[in-house]
């Protein structure tokens, strides 16, 4: 193209700049950008999963006095710490009028302290989690196997260790980390969610678990199950749509729920009781009894109760 | 092992090779490889939002003379127009019997003006998108969030760019672009839709929206939902498989529909009405009235008029 | 934070490596990590599609002479080496109790030579995928558009690779692959299941196809088919959970099968005829004879014998 | 070893940085750092001599609406005013009392625009110098292998870009502009060094031209030449030693001089007249009349006046 | 500045290639560019010293089963072959009115198989130059310290590897290579020059052999040396500058001479006897005879001659 | 080639590595590698001036709190742990008859703690070489841009560094550290050599100083000074090198000692007295007396008692 019509492209996009969203500031290093979190969450699986996620990380780490412990710890302290300043810095520029309505940040010396004391517990629970694969799945042969190749670890990981970051209140960073998890998995869980011990997916593409769902022990969801909301958009009083963690909307899974492929379990005051099993495909926007198992193919849904003891060999 | 068989080995690839597909021509520069699609993406996604998608680039633009903005769009119109030649040459070389069926590709240098030309259009159109995002989803804090993790952003913008190609009748990169994103989101918009605009995409994984489905504004669709085509393979009286935009077989949707997960809607003369909401789950194969409620559990869909106000508690 | 604080952390974050998981051993190179077999995924696509996977890869391959050629395979041959010793070496030291029950590995090199002399044969199926997703997508213009842009393509082809060495008995390496797929693609499909040629996955997001499943020639998938398991979890007299491929308990689906989008198939002993369809969202636990078609509305399966010859125009 | 002897080391470290120099500036980006410096010299360098610096960059650039030349002009205009900000930020930080004597830097823009302008004319210096190379050198079988292999083509080619930057008073990165070919090349060349065309050096390692040189046209050097100070430390009255441009410290050549390995000329008096030759080794510290042949083996200087015609066959 | 301006400075640059030289012809992928001719060097000295040159080549290459060894024989020949292809083509291109001169070039195939074939006698010799630095070098310690650390080994490597390929007539690429290694050395080698076994030079910064020197065995120079041409620009009887190898223009050395630091030999016809000592700093136009000590401080040229047995006491 | 021919060369290289030196052991990491030696020097450097070697990293570092800080010693100790336990395995497989004559290497913590204890030491040593810098050379505006663009702060940073590991006998590392500088400035100080306060040296190219020269305090060396050993091949009694720091072969300079340009000075009994000038090109071999000049044209080395005032007009 001739340089004119080049000039009117600059002009014109310059224009479109001028007046629009999308411009990050320049000052404080910027927002923090998709890849330094994404950098961000594979440095934090190194350090819970040594050696599953990164190669040539090959050393032992055997005691407190190993330099790569220290390089490790400071290597995510660090990391973290700039993208925390970043985090903060934007939020100040991004917030005006609601700005007010949020809690002053704590320190991000606090939060990164706070974080990484958190990490032996995160790495307690991702055990337990890997024990739960194993246990419920026949094609995997050991362990091992699980942490490098099921994609439901690296979901759960990184939700565990974006949700230590979203109750410290940090801003922007626990989503981008489980966006990050999203996009390698197809497994959508919100850093809000509380998630208890042995928890599996599998499968997990088109899973989808709202902010305010709470998951107990023992819970197993298979692909395509969604605990969601039940009508997102219900405005307040004032018309105004309410936002966040307070708006309480997603349901509530107690102990050993299974969640069968590509149901969806919709609604804030939905409960599904410990040891309900949930079938494929089943559409449920009403609490469960415990023990109970809900099928598909019934539009008032079709609820039985199970024995104390768990079926095996309901009809699903 | 030992070097016969290694040899052997190299003699039966290059039989391999020889008889079959999948050898890229020589001359040109090759083919439109993936990964330099993929860059191309992320540059767009630069140049529309500039500083959310890459470290470093935290400078205002406030100006046309500023060096940043002519860099920019330098090398977007660079990379482009060393992709759209690839393009052009593979087309050339491996469109043969149908190479007479299609037009003659447009001077490289009108296709690249005429996408810059369309970038501020863009721009505001995924301002709205960014907007309609913010209504619909209580979980976003501000719009930035938005901007830096909702992974339907990153699929409706690269859409929006791809489909500006798809009418430029730019071989290859439309298609490849639309799949970078759906590798990244789970979301497979083919470039050819028309969309409107306030789009939002909640969650997102599983959404399949097909080549010449039409899209009004204010649509919101939730994951796992299909506006595919009825039947594909349906052949023409001579046996021929109808190709491209011109065999009409994905729906439309008019303003301010919703569709909730997993719902699917089939076939090119399938219209639903504005201010329709379809179901989680629900299965439609025809067209429905404006302010319908379309609801999952009846096998003759159960649809029920709605008020001329939309309903803020229907079943789903 | 103050250095007692960080020196705390070091102490708690060594304790949890001591007691727990996670820890790679030293010896022996690591574990195959992530980013190699997924750099390995990327090599084999390169190998059985010249130029489509890779920028700069230009040059014909016109016989056994070229250097190219000598030096692509010597890469594969070199790389896949290294994993195996990586993959053999990590079983040895994480498969305590259970490395009775495992055959001694074959030699590498034997794998090696085997593995690589079955690419022609990979191939030849890989071109009978690109025609069948040729013949059934009316949105393809040409072959190499299917190659380049659809990820169909990529999951089989990975999944073909993987399951050469699945037969070699390779350890984690062919169920890592497969997971790359799957992150990159959303359809997971284990390596260990039989797929017969002519296989064509449209879209293709959040189809699982389980380790014991076997698929006839010209079989038609959509997006979010699941072909599982009827109830994993069942366990043997002994209260073990049967593991792998001897515990048969996915479907077979026989030649010329098409299940339409979100359709779920379960159980080892569920066979679909030749010929049949599977319409969307159809929940399918037991065998249907050849020529069926199974629609989604019905809790009792509504089955209807197709004619002899396939309906363009069944009701889905 | 333990960890008090760790954050003992930290400690010590921390006070070594607050007492010390050494500590880059947090705003503005930070000081020009080396590598930055390395990459622009590459890029200009690639500007001077598109392709023979730079793998991949095969395009012909034919005319002004060519993409790549926006697109390269855009890159260098773009890393050079990154740069310039950098380095007029960092000299305001770190230039206190001497600052009063600086004159205030021209604006970026017109640096940049005066820096590019002069792009024609360096490209005809240099093209002058290939033809020096060729016409002095028995080896160079042609013009190209001269550009793609002779170090003094990157030397000199530095040092004239680098000295436009100086001529416009730019702090820092001229300097370290010569100092990036110093450290590839071993030819030094300070930045403010007036230099003819035709401008040749052989093999030139050790080469030294000192700030205030100046040399005509058509000069050959070769290796170990240099061309320096008398006596660097002389301090004016007040005890101070004169700095820069001014202080008139190092030798003028004229026309056609050549000067033979490893001689070393001195002074800012000192003349070498034209068309004379300075034999390897030599050590001048006076002028020497036009036609003159100095040889090394003389403690005063043992000075033949030559023909005027230059003689082919004089002792060295 | 302003737009005008930034299309001004573009047609200006562009207006300055298209009459001057530095236009990389298009088509052939380019001329052999610096970065890959660097990159073939390093490659080259990983297959002569395998281990020492990359990190992570750990692996003991045992026999020629060994996939890292068909690896790596298979890297360099692609490699080369491709810039074989790239020389040749810009040769072409660049060669005209002295095209005729030149002898049409040897098959690169042919090219490739004699160089390949020569590499372990290259390997014998480089052994030979090893031992040669432990013999006159106290500090070194062992032989593998020199390997990983004496410039002199990368220089002498790569000029014995281009040397391969000057005798085999490939343009461009082996005095590229050579300066590779002087820009890494300080040390300048022609790859014309023939140079025997057990070559040493000690620490080797400013050192320059010339193209057509010849050095016998055990020969050792020190930094600074110049092995050059008496006056260089001497034309023939047509006034034409005799090029390349047939031109004798340096000097030859004999077995076992020592040239000490910053001494100077010149010319074609001088000869320096076997077991002679050229003291530092010494100006030698003159050949000498076996066994002599030149000393430097003699205008003369102060030669004494030594004992049949060398003296290890003489005065430099 | 035909596949005979390459199996051929595979054989014979094979073969040569079979018999020859240079295969790098398996076990133990690999020898130290170039690349990553090259890598810990500009980390150090990086250290030791933080922000003038490294983009990006512009964050003061204000106190020992600073997750900056700790990440920055806890990298360097890493990789320098590394390098130890590959330079330590490696000298245990090379040294086999010499073995015995070395003592047990320090354990690697030690030489951790201690190298990293000594850094605020030599960031005090190189402050006053930086002044030092400032004093002698009046082209220097600020003491900030002599640390940017000098070559000899790289030079001797890294020698006063490798000199730290040289005396804690860590093998390989010292010198191949200096080496990588000695790559980049042209200047080769080996690490052995023991260096006072307020060192420089100007442009540099060409400086060798040897294992055991020392140098004092405020001593200026120009380009091409070697500081070097009179006669380094003499042998012992037994016929045998004295190899090391015990075989004292290099000079001393004193106090306020200057070396103008390519002077040279042999023999470990050589004693240049302080406040001695050496003169350029000059050949000294015996000792001189405090407040010498020594100039270069006398071969009986003519030297002159300088008044107990240095003057600042001697000839040269």
């Amino acid at each position: 193209m001739d340089t004119e019509r080049f000039m009117g492209i600059v002009n014109g996009l310059a224009a479109s700049y001028r007046g629009g969203f999308g411009v990050n500031p320049s000052a404080g290093g910027g927002l923090p950008d998709r890849a330094s979190v994404a950098a961000l969450c594979d440095l934090m699986l190194h350090v819970v999963f040594p050696g599953f996620f990164a190669h040539g990380s090959d050393q032992v780490i055997a005691d407190a006095t190993d330099p790569s412990l220290r390089r490790l710890i400071g290597d995510l302290e660090d990391d973290l710490h700039r993208l925390l300043l970043r985090a903060y810095h934007f939020q100040a520029s991004c917030l005006t009028a609601e700005a007010g309505q949020r809690p002053a940040p704590m320190a991000a010396g606090e939060v990164l302290a706070q974080f990484l004391e958190a990490l032996p517990e995160v790495r307690r629970l991702l055990e337990s989690d890997v024990l739960a694969a194993f246990e419920n799945d026949p094609a995997a042969p050991c362990h091992e196997e699980i942490i490098v190749s099921y994609p439901c670890i690296e979901a759960i990981a990184v939700q565990r260790l974006a949700h230590q970051l979203y109750q410290l209140q940090v801003p922007f960073l626990p989503r981008m980390m489980t966006e990050v998890a999203h996009s390698r998995t197809g497994i959508d869980i919100h850093p809000g969610a509380i998630i208890g011990d042995h928890f599996f997916i599998d499968h997990g593409t088109g899973v989808v678990i709202g902010e305010t769902t709470t998951i107990g022990s023992h819970v197993v969801l298979y692909h395509g199950v969604t605990l969601g909301a039940f009508n997102p958009t219900v405005r307040n009083d004032a018309g105004i749509l309410d936002r966040g963690q307070d708006n309480k909307r997603h349901p509530d899974l107690e102990d050993h729920v299974t969640v069968y492929p590509g149901a969806t379990i919709l609604g804030g005051d939905t409960r599904i009781g410990h040891h309900s099993v949930i079938g494929g495909n089943a559409w449920v926007t009403r609490s469960v009894a415990p023990w109970s198992t809900v099928t598909m193919a019934d539009p008032e849904l079709r609820i039985r109760q199970k024995q104390q003891q768990p079926s095996t060999s309901f009809e699903i």
